[in-house]
């Protein structure tokens, strides 16, 4: 994981724009939320699907990255005063703090926006079909659009006022969350020509863990340890904000995450997905960690 | 004119998702600003440069819809307080003064997402190739992202603090307005299959009526009718804004403008682009035109 986690950042290096095309506020910004760290969970499933049925680590990079600048530009927005109004965010300061509210609404538009030109990269640079890369691309914008990411954020906002069941909740982790996941794990199958069969049990294997991790991310907010999180424990008590544990207690919350860790493994391990191994290991990864 | 407005608006209505899938509050502020009007002049140009290479209109309307949702998505996010913090827009206010900040902010990241959506229609509904398309992709996130339009809104922001050239001024207008319309005039040609002479040709077109159309609404800001253009006149000189007018004077901007308009006609009218009438319409409507 580590070795993929250095492709990554590298890769990212590689296909943000360069110094003398962008102006260099912008790049600044940019980078600064890029390269912050974090666990570049989405990549890394990029291109262990991609790996799963014996695609190139290589082709899967552009479109790794693509998923991880918008990862990073829903981050930045997200913290904006008008969103969340969080003043850190891995540790560090967020970047609106850094370089004011502009410039953050700004670095999170070019990283959106070129996302979509790393994924052409697959077919420019490592010749994946130009009809598996659309359809990536189709699919990043659908996820990550007004029916996916930002439609999850948009209730995530209206629920400040008031969630009031565990449906409502759900459909805020689903598309907040789960579809960026679920995307990446398709995308990278697509990378690798995957068949109508092998992006489903993709998406389902997905779909779970996904899940999984968001009740995970509830239930370390509750009862995690500051320090390794890098942030403020209790902020969604905090701020009043409803999850699974407040809807269906923490045993019941964690056995949850067991049950939709088990149904993942279910879905890639019956023989469809040819070496599922890594991405079995990123299941058990997101269960058992810490931060 | 009219007719390729009306069938634009018809497109939005029906490329933008449906209401089943996105909170309503999300839709709404969406509809709000792409439903208010303006001159669809960057959808005009894609169908009339597609129509001009003897492609057809309706496989040029997802990438028309498309580039129309991304320059809604740029005047959302350029009119909210920690940018330009503008009250109106199109003679109504603008989408934060309606739906709040975090609406608007959504919503400008739906729009942008979502028009990838929408270009990937092109290849998905009208047989357009997935080469082109593709392409089509790729020159959006350049022109639209860090290198183009978004680039271009982060040196208008520097340029706050005193911009003190003519080519830094040129700069800010080739990359946050000129970068989408030849932009628009390349996709169509895409659409239509244009040879890399004809892109070319295109390309010098649209930069040409890009930079007179920009330096035109410096003049209009200057010395036009308040009640044609929807807003007040003079924001630039409140806004303490350098324009052409100020640096080169009213009179050699006016000559500017004629001489891009020129150079935009001899580029599509020598032979290479077989049926360039509409477009040259467009460009002595973009000449003329008092709002």
């Amino acid at each position: 994981m580590e070795e993929i986690n250095k492709l990554v950042t590298d890769g990212l290096q590689e296909f943000i724009p360069g110094e003398w095309a962008v102006p260099s506020s912008l790049l600044e910004a940019m980078r600064y939320s890029l390269m912050a760290g974090g666990k570049r969970i989405r990549p890394l499933l990029v291109i262990a699907a991609a790996e799963s049925l014996g695609g190139s680590r290589e082709a899967a990079l552009p479109v790794a990255c693509a998923v991880e600048m918008v990862h990073t530009y829903s981050l930045i927005h997200d913290d904006l005063p008008a969103m969340d109004n969080d003043d850190f965010r891995r540790g560090k300061p967020t970047n609106h703090k850094v370089f004011g509210e502009a410039s953050a609404i700004l670095a999170g538009d070019g990283l959106l926006t070129h996302a979509f030109y790393s994924i052409a990269q697959a077919s420019r640079r490592y010749h994946v079909p130009a009809e598996n890369t659309l359809a990536i691309v189709e699919e990043m914008s659908v996820f990550a659009g007004p029916k996916g990411m930002v439609g999850g954020q948009a209730a995530d906002m209206e629920g400040e006022q008031g969630i009031t069941s565990l449906d409502q909740l759900k459909y805020i982790h689903t598309h907040k969350t789960g579809d960026l996941i679920v995307f990446s794990l398709k995308a990278g199958g697509r990378v690798a020509s995957a068949s109508l069969e092998q992006l489903r049990a993709l998406e389902t294997f997905g779909r779970s863990i996904g899940l999984a991790f968001q009740i995970q991310d509830d239930i370390l907010d509750l009862i995690g340890n500051e320090e390794k999180l890098g942030k403020k424990t209790q902020s969604d008590v905090a701020m009043n904000k409803v999850t699974y544990p407040y809807f269906i207690g923490l045993e019941e919350s964690r056995a949850e995450v067991d049950r939709l860790t088990k149904l993942a493994k279910e879905a890639i391990g019956g023989g469809t997905i040819p070496n599922p191994d890594r991405l079995l290991q990123i299941a058990d990864f997101l269960l058992n960690r810490d931060h």
